[in-house]
């Protein structure tokens, strides 16, 4: 019989640390060695012999969590967010101290999500056109959601590379807000309205043909492969990887 | 046999007339007996003999070649713009005193757009939210399309009749745009994409559920239908008809 | 102050009952006097002074349920299955001694889907084809979905009555099951897919043109506010109806 | 200035081969130096100094085309039916004898449609599900399309070599053909709607979300900015290429 992989989980009280619990749990590859919650301390990670710790925890702590876990020789995956920039540089530096372990930082665990922005960028380089509409329930506060704003900043960083210019769009009388916010020149459009959850939807045209790559987000559940795809490979991509795309094979 | 209705069509220089008159030489029940352009007389209609005149000219000629019509003891199907509540009010006058003709000004004849913004209006009333997004080729110079501010127009009315409130609305940080333009308080999001002719999308949600009415335009074909239905239907209708949901059968 | 309408669920128990109960609850126009379970006599409804009672219990008890509330003088909305006609007819003469009370039996509360096959059979009658796609969750038995069947039979009828000959198909050489089941003449396509909940389009096409009518049910609480209409409306339609769509204003 | 790469176009009488010869004219970077017909000689591509040849012609003269064309050093771009493998042996063994020379043959240039492909196999290893839906105009003879028919291989031939079992299925009645075509263990969906050109979804599900990938065909005027990519290309791809995407730009 093939040996377990060791898991623990951070941040098991919050909703997407029980997820992440009852995911591990059904896997039969893995093993949950310790789910901790807010009060626990980080040596119980080291009595438990975790092999990966998933971190879902908040802002305030998950630095200090995935610098425990890399310093003791645990691979991390890592949902929390607030990992800006210095941050990153700083856990780099460590990973270089220890060129065995691997850390997998992702803003976002739905497989569909995350190659639905791929696969956006790759095709706006061959479409004339290319707009983005978002579509969330109602009792979000912001417009576009932040998933739509990365996609469009993939997809114009992509355009600009190609020499592509903008697409194009003969608008001379408008009411205020009709054609969307303007993301480095890609439209968005955020629709709200009850019963949805979170869906996004990339047009991309060209004369006669239209390609339109569509992710909808049903629940919490959809962030599960992600997490186990991430802790399945962590082990075998040393140092850090920023965003799963770095682990989906996208190339070939 | 059943005898043939004899049409005659004006404005079989243009685009939607030429349609017109293929249109109605293919259907076995018509039978075109004059298709006439900018330089012809009024006179040849009677001549012709013809039953239903289809008018697909120009503003600045419809009223006067209708009311010929009308005086004439003929029936109009009607796709020309212009006509505004003056002019509409002057021919109702006009078949009051010819109580056995029929008119049907229609602004537009593709039977699904129609059936859409009927359907929606409808809807509108059981459900908590209702957006719209309309999505057009690029060179069109008008945001919102004409049809979507109409289709709006209608839900808010709809709506405000049932005493219902505006749909729900979390959002307090925006990047101007995103949220759409609002038509009497209805929220509609205007896409412009190479490729496309003209399609629209009218979004209801509730909880847990949504509802979705979408039409797709793809060519000036898509009017001939409304247009036959029309000339069809025109003399069991005396009187001035404004729009083709008059002629449709919704109510049971 | 308005007075409150007295309401009892019936099935409470139950994954339904006990939504229904939730929204009762939250309703500010209702009160619920009673929540009763599997073992729970009857005769609490009558000591608890229920206006409606709402039957979501088993189809081994719903017509006894219905009947007792009935002879006691309470309105009932039931969403319950196993309505044959032999037992509705029965209900119906027992209403005809009792012609104050009104019953409503809905094999479906989900406002959309009710409104979605109610248009789809108006709009039928004109286009030249039409075909059905449902989408449900891998774990259902049944295909299609009893609910696409019931679409694909209003939408044959309506057809039927306008005269309307099948929906043209030129297909010569196919792979078994490529164009679906045949419901009357109408095409329906079952996809089953991880992630999905219950969700059905309606595929009208005529030249140049094509309506789509699609419903999505994400959960359990899209059937809510049709029970809470049939709740609020049932004392204004004594006798026996059958169908949601009695309820909803379609016509005009 | 930039010099204009010289085009041929064969098949210039066809409906495809006009459209060629179109798009090639409105190119600045190309310059169009032949359009041949039927009777035309083949010497006539010699003399006009063509850089690269587009064959749109017919299966039984596509070969010899294509052979004199590489025979006389100059690269082709081909759209033409019944590149059989055997033919394809033939002409990469001539090719090998003009190393300098490129071909492409494809197919496919419907660029949107050819990305969606690609992209359907690379998702389809992330998903527990996935099913095909084709839409088509009623007068089509075949069920599935060629083109779903080879995207369900795609998505076969890439789920196979991750591992994956099949997509989850628990139906055990059903009418005939309800849950489509089986194409090597993909369910494939032929919906035939008048209105319609040509369509295609590959929906993936996985728990609590999807990934819908659509693409649609609404004229022929879709394969013209494929033909022109090749053309610009093909002189940087010698040998013989067999599809578009071995000239998109897909890996990185």
């Amino acid at each position: 019989m093939t040996e377990q992989l060791a898991v623990a989980v951070l941040g098991a009280g919050g909703r997407m640390g029980a997820e992440a619990v009852k995911a591990v749990e059904a896997a039969e590859d893995l093993k949950l060695v310790a789910a901790l919650g807010r009060s626990d301390s980080l040596e119980a990670l080291v009595e438990a012999g975790a092999d990966v710790v998933v971190d879902l925890t908040t802002p305030d702590s998950t630095e200090q969590n995935v610098r425990f876990a890399v310093e003791h020789g645990m691979h991390a995956v890592v949902g929390t967010t607030g990992w800006d920039q210095g941050k990153r540089r700083s856990l780099a530096a460590l990973l270089e101290d220890n060129p065995q372990i691997g850390v997998l930082i992702a803003p976002n665990f739905a497989l569909g999500s995350v190659l639905a922005s791929a696969f956006a960028a790759k095709a706006s380089r061959y479409f004339e056109s290319v707009e983005i509409v978002e579509l969330h329930h109602p009792d979000k506060v912001d417009a576009p959601s932040g998933t739509a704003v990365r996609t469009a900043q993939l997809v114009a960083a992509a355009r600009a590379e190609a020499g592509l210019p903008a697409s194009p769009d003969a608008t001379t009388k408008s009411l205020e807000g009709a054609r969307g916010a303007d993301v480095d020149g890609v439209k968005v459009h955020s629709v709200r309205l009850r019963g949805l959850v979170a869906h996004q939807e990339v047009l991309l045209g060209g004369p006669g043909e239209q390609l339109t790559i569509r992710h909808d987000s049903y629940d919490r559940a959809s962030f599960m492969p992600g997490v186990l795809l991430g802790v399945r490979q962590v082990a075998s991509h040393p140092g850090l990887t920023y965003g799963l795309d770095g682990y989906l094979d996208l190339n070939d």
